[in-house]
């Protein structure tokens, strides 16, 4: 049988011994599994920045991955924490919106209340369930333990107001951005089935308004602009981001996660 | 035979070829070992952050790995380098104190100097023993080459003062702060075997003082603090952590590692 | 059969979910292969950084290790992406001259143009090749598909000037600054082959002139150096170093990758 993943995405930072402690839990108990750091950098708490991040990764892991994302603020508190599964994938996470796009998305073909102690770290502390809840339940999970084993379904997990275009008039949608990346670049939440391409690839009738300007320019990679002037373009996550070439949007144009825009056919 | 884990801690930063360079070389002598980063982040040259960071990841993970742990200022030197086994797990590091707390706290099997050269990297550089002697080290120890092996018996390996509380009066005692968390909390030298918790889990009788006030409230996990004011709470690493909800306690306190703090009962 | 290796070397930072994206597409091909990041901290866009850090650790790993670097700024446009194999290591980087050390230094056995779409993931975006195409052609890569079937040979990759050491006059060199390391040590492309070490291990007879002055101290290792001033030693990829023990040779000298520098003879 083929090894599996366990993916992990937190707001732990690089510094510290959190991530480590973390992956030591998952391979004490299944040391044949393969355990793939994505990101322990999210901003410290932010939950939404979370859910995107695993919204733009985990389709291209291997089928049956165990997607760990632990952004809990209210770690200790009476939140529950849950696992989540759709065809291929399954999900451990606090429940506090950190899973909505999978939820709101995919088709999911069960949710639990993680609640069975004996698949948890021996002594449980009540502010790192990182390393005691979700690490070790991930690692029963990757040995093959049912879902239904690790505690009650679940009917109501917390889903958050994914920010989604308006149309305000025809053609005219109100939208906002979604995520900054490490270049500066803004993913916007709009995509082709509000302005769609043409058949270069260029979304050459779409134009952007934002708070301080508006983008008339667009592109289909990042070096075909020559200059330092915005453009739009469609991102690798099958949104449409605002870049400079060479440069970051979000500092140029003093947009960040959040931002309205404004998208509109010409 | 369940495949065996090193773990690597070190000051390499992640921008380099440093710790890329030492995890193909574990992996050019054992392709079969899983080889974890814990964190290569640790503040260049700062042993005490190494040593503390070792101390609270080091028991997650499975038994037999190998821990490797390179802050090394002293590199090139005289300083020997050494192999420390205890019953579950294995120490690759410099003589330099960096495994202060596993000497002092824990029992110890054996304790090596590492000097049997073809166990090492053939050209074998002065200024990057990670690379060049603990890598290749740890990879021949995980396919199960004999601690002796590796060199002579050593009985005097260097042991730094790990803070330790001390009881000025009856029920207080003068402590300091260990670490200094990702998030800014504060995590001191304090435990319940100083002040116990109370049935509910709060520190309830004790209080903190510091340089710049005093500490009353204590919490049992974050998100029980609902504004901006320090409280103390039992962390996941046994300690009680001085923390702000949502903020760097570090910060607003202007404590770091190292700083005097006072824990008494009331 | 040994597991199989696939290096990471990228400028996509830690943050987001791009070095993510790319580990689960070659684990989602060949779940068998040690995916390991070397780095994903490259300054974005810096092809010569990039090129350095590859050559300073891709010959530790194991043989028939994959190495993938993606610094890739003109990602979507007609630059070519390769498929370059040495002796015993395979690398897969756009044709921008990332590979200029591998190409000028070793023993190139076959490069080939990565042209064979039915490799590359379903949809193709513009913007990232690391998860579209270089990710997967590594998957296929270590499952042992052929280097001739990704695509056609290839005969004028492009190569950068690394940058040489130009003999002035008898015994005196003009050169330059490589890299800057984590430490703020300062990398030259000055070897023992320009003046040798003594037999102590000293550059002993060897002087450094740069824009602000001179360094005539020479030394062996960090800790050998008490004081805080600049020294020069022969550092672990065998290039002459200028260091500061415990402190930033680049900050204290004001000089970066690219400073000019001369080695003379004393």
């Amino acid at each position: 049988m083929a090894r599996r993943c366990v993916s992990l995405i937190t707001d732990f930072g690089l510094a510290g011994p959190f991530a480590g402690a973390m992956k030591g839990t998952i391979l004490r108990i299944n040391p044949e599994v393969n355990v793939v750091d994505v990101t322990h950098s999210i901003t410290p708490g932010d939950i939404l920045e979370a859910a995107f991040v695993l919204s733009c990764s985990f389709r291209f892991f291997p089928d049956r991955t165990i997607h760990v994302v632990v952004v809990d603020p209210k770690v200790g508190s009476q939140r529950r924490a849950l696992l989540v599964s759709i065809e291929n994938h399954f999900f451990l996470a606090p429940d506090n919106g950190v899973l909505s796009y999978i939820l709101t998305r995919e088709e999911v073909y069960g949710i639990f209340s993680l609640t069975e102690e004996h698949f948890f770290q021996k002594t449980l502390s009540s502010t790192f369930h990182g390393r005691d809840v979700f690490a070790p339940v991930a690692g029963w999970l990757s040995k093959g333990v049912e879902s239904a084993q690790f505690g009650e379904p679940v009917t109501d997990p917390l889903v958050l107001d994914i920010p989604k275009p308006q149309e305000v008039r025809p053609k005219a949608w109100k939208g906002s951005i979604l995520y900054v990346d490490t270049f500066g670049n803004l993913i916007t939440n709009f995509t082709p089935e509000h302005i769609p391409l043409d058949e270069q690839g260029y979304p050459a009738v779409a134009k952007v308004r934002h708070l301080h300007g508006e983008i008339v320019k667009t592109r289909r990679y990042f070096a075909e602009s020559a200059d330092k002037e915005p453009f739009l373009m469609l991102g690798s996550s099958g949104y449409y981001e605002i870049a400079i070439n060479n440069g970051s949007a979000a500092m140029e144009l003093g947009l960040k996660a959040g931002s309205e825009i404004a998208l509109l056919q010409r």
